[in-house]
């Protein structure tokens, strides 16, 4: 063990000294190249990916399985992908979880740190083969799909060691306390421990399997609490492949592989509640609807992490070029049709246009920009289709394909896009419709999948305000914001910081909005009703655990 | 304000490390002798506060009061104090401190901790007045009204202060971001704000009205939140002569006094309720009964941070001098008449008896020692008054004379401790009742005031079962524990890091299970229902506020 301590302890002073420099580090990289992962990577990937579907999925170290289950289907094919998931009753899950709480917290911290950083060197090994498996899940194309489920996540589970590795070890174990009596010292030996709370549930979401879960995971582990990964029905597969490297580690160092199992929804019963009842569960991480999120929330006596739903806004004020922003947005908008916790849905547009350079470029004139810009991007048949990638779920093809708004206009309507590969991939170009900023109550919801509103206002003020509202009170997970003017950026900053939302600004070329960077971008704040699962700010791993202290003289 | 901060940036940085090093650290010496604090400090604190009486307190920077309230009495007289207070209403309270947001969270940490640390040097200037005060509205003795409220309050504000201040600068205000792309390099520049979350409310409690209030008061101020600070009706002169040195230091820096306000209940009109839903206060810390401790728990939208009730145990398996066991033990169940929430309630004793050395004392020899270790040290004319001082509240005294036990037996009765100075002081000495352990109903809520309970358990194992299950089920926020078996030791550790209760073992001489020293012992882990207001841990105050991040091409 020590050695295995030794082995993984550069990568962790690596990731801690990155998450407080916040400059760019990837111990992950994001390319899915030969050169870095091997000739035969993506072969063996696909291979390994084609070889598990219509089976059961036997890697699992959990015995004893009720049922064999499983429900997913390929947004590219809209086929039944056929894998059969090993299905435990939430009391089995429980009392398994329980039984490994022991073992597992009274390792240290460096202990588990190791252990979980040497499970990550698992994940990277498939990580074409998780790619494959998010493809035909979620429905995100060939790229996001590796980078989101494979190096992107695995970065952000580095993260959530890494935070709670240097969060446990901030107090000493041990210490002398002298204090000076006047005739005599009074000498104390004091000792700290960094107390896991409990079994942690972890619940998935369906279009960022692995993204959104492993670093609740990872930090519930990290802190000495056994977890059960509860993915969603539709959308299992990848984070499997995760679970059953974490559990292959555990295994190999002669630990109970039931502290981290994987739950899997019956076809006919979903354990999701009855999980976060239990009151052994007291951690909760949920990625999902705010309905059901804010259920999660009310449950007492849980400490509850969530990524909720939330209206993203983009400010146009001014700037130097819009062609290159109306690109730049048009990317963000169709970048896996929507369906991003992080893409923009609200553009507020002022009614006297958008300043660009000199010149006052009229509303009308701005409008079209971003709508010729959306649809020359989703109609170039090289880009298009790798950009928009599939609809996740037949349900919200069907509310896009069904979206009418009371006034306004459609500025474009929505589409199929044709896919190289795959015939019946479930596409849909985005809408864009424009709605007059009166109408809060048809754009303070979100409206998840490829939407774009452009609300017209009276003045960039107007804007700020509706964007700064929208978060506060219905939540938000980021904010892109065009100005030239250091004023108005100013009051950008200052309105949106008091909602909680990150700002990206006077973004152009190949960076976008819907994107962050582990080690570098906290991503949800805690700020507003979107959630409080910042990945990774201290607060994400140090409610996880309890200091109690002990002392005695000495 | 440069120099301010250069003035106060060598405590800040010494109280920082202090909290990480955990060995012994005072920045305010609690001996309140004259070679410290000056030869007239006591006279000139004693006559400031004799000043007091009957007047109105004209100090707070606070205009137009609607009227003038006040209800104190002292526990030594039994006669009012009749100190005035400015009454104002939630809505004007509430008002006052959102106009004072701005200014106040767009201060930098460093300047904020600074003015605090400014404020505390005040508060030093004013210890022999506030002990006066504090000993003239809790009934705690002379020296522990100087060194509770005084020193040991000053040094847990600057915990906060420090702990605050720390963590908002644990990230840098501005990075350059730099990512490889290849063949070129994708810069951004970051900044990043720690965003306050909104009004702070403080609820205070009676018996320790500045050292209770102070942590949750300086952690709001110095993450950037202005405050409201509702003391208890019976106990507002120790922290109202707080909040005015407060207000001085702002006033002097062109602040609005109004960041930090007292906030008075009216005789009749009691005004919590009506702080802690207003929408404006985000940030709620509270000390006092479970009750109305669970209601602040079930406010939505809230950041709470509580010290509730507990019941608060010591295991007795075996040590070396029972007679100085006991003394110790009888010396923590009469300070301040067992009216400290670290006070020791439930004394578990194995039916075989306590092993001493080679000896086994049977436990009725153990009952007995303990019995006549108290009534010894409360009978004692020159040490008992000192030690259990008076009792807050006629309640107090009421329900503690009488007290009944279905069963069991009364081991040693009540009575008044006579006071060499104040004939009126409402004084009781520690009752003591023998319980089965079977009759755990009556032992399993905490019986605020000198009361204790022995317990007569079948073996250690059940002591430290029932001791971790009420503090699991009920709270706790100390323990005592006696063992000289390093394997009981360990059991106990384990059983109470668990229901997160700090453990004091083998405590003898001069130092004491109700106790704990700032800087090192986190007081309320959060591990258990007696509350998560841990002095200091990271999560006391990052919870104050919201990291928010903003980025743009560089």
């Amino acid at each position: 063990m020590l050695e295995t301590i030794q082995r993984h302890q550069a990568t962790l002073d690596t990731a801690i000294k990155a998450l407080h420099g916040r400059t760019f580090y990837a111990a992950f990289p994001e390319n899915p190249s030969p050169e870095i992962y091997g000739a035969d990577a993506d072969r063996l990937g696909r291979e390994a990916f084609e070889s598990l579907r219509g089976q059961h999925f036997t890697e699992l170290l959990q015995p004893a399985p009720e049922q064999w289950v499983g429900q997913e289907e390929s947004p590219y094919e809209q086929q039944p992908l056929g894998v059969k998931y090993p299905f435990f009753s939430p009391a089995t899950l429980v009392a398994r979880a329980q039984a490994g709480f022991d073992e597992w917290r009274r390792l240290k911290p460096a202990q588990r740190a190791a252990l979980l950083t040497e499970a990550l060197d698992g994940m990277r090994s498939r990580f074409f083969e998780i790619a494959y498996a998010t493809m035909h899940t979620t429905g995100q194309s060939y790229t996001m799909s590796f980078q989101a489920s494979g190096p992107h996540a695995a970065d952000r589970a580095l993260e959530a060691i890494a935070a709670g590795y240097e969060e446990q070890t901030r107090f000493p174990e041990e210490t002398t306390w002298e204090k000076p009596m006047g005739k005599y010292n009074l000498t104390m030996r004091k000792t700290w421990r960094a107390v896991p709370k409990g079994v942690g549930l972890v619940i998935g979401c369906s279009t960022f399997p692995t993204w959104n879960t492993v670093p609740g995971m990872f930090a519930s582990l990290v802190t000495g609490n056994p977890v059960i990964i509860k993915p969603h029905p539709k959308a299992v597969l990848p984070i499997a492949l995760v679970v059953a490297e974490v559990q292959k580690v555990l295994s190999a160092y002669g630990l109970s592989p039931t502290i981290c199992q994987l739950a899997v929804d019956a076809d006919d019963r979903l354990i999701a509640r009855e999980l976060a009842e239990a009151p052994a569960v007291k951690l909760i991480d949920y990625t999902g609807g705010s309905q059901f999120g804010e259920y999660i929330e009310s449950l007492r006596g849980k400490t509850v992490f969530t990524e909720k739903t939330g209206v993203n806004s983009i400010i146009l004020d001014s700037c130097d070029d819009l062609a290159k922003v109306a690109q730049n947005l048009a990317f963000s908008v169709s970048l896996y049709s929507g369906q991003m916790c992080t893409a923009p849905q609200n553009f507020f547009v002022p009614a006297a246009g958008v300043r660009v350079g000199a010149e006052l470029v009229p509303y009308d004139q701005v409008v079209q920009t971003l709508a010729d810009a959306v649809s020359g991007l989703v109609a170039n048949p090289k880009v298009g289709p790798h950009i928009v990638g599939a609809l996740q779920s037949a349900a919200t093809h069907e509310r896009v394909q069904q979206l009418a708004f009371e006034g306004g206009r459609t500025v474009l309507a929505h589409g199929p896009v044709a896919h190289p590969h795959y015939e019946q991939a479930r596409t849909c170009s985005p809408t864009i419709h424009e709605i007059d900023a009166a109408r809060i109550e048809q754009f303070s919801q979100e409206l998840f999948g490829p939407v774009m509103l452009i609300i017209k206002t009276r003045d960039t003020a107007e804007s700020i305000h509706l964007a700064a509202h929208l978060a506060r009170e219905y939540g938000a997970i980021s904010c892109g914001a065009y100005t030239t003017d250091a004023r108005v950026k100013e009051q950008i900053m200052d309105e949106m910081s008091l909602a909680g939302t990150p700002v990206s600004f006077n973004l152009t070329g190949n960076i976008y909005v819907n994107q962050n960077a582990g080690f570098s971008d906290f991503h949800v704040t805690g700020g507003n009703p979107a959630g409080n699962a910042s990945f990774t700010n201290p607060e994400f791993v140090i409610k996880r655990f309890t200091w109690v202290g002990f002392r005695e003289p000495a």
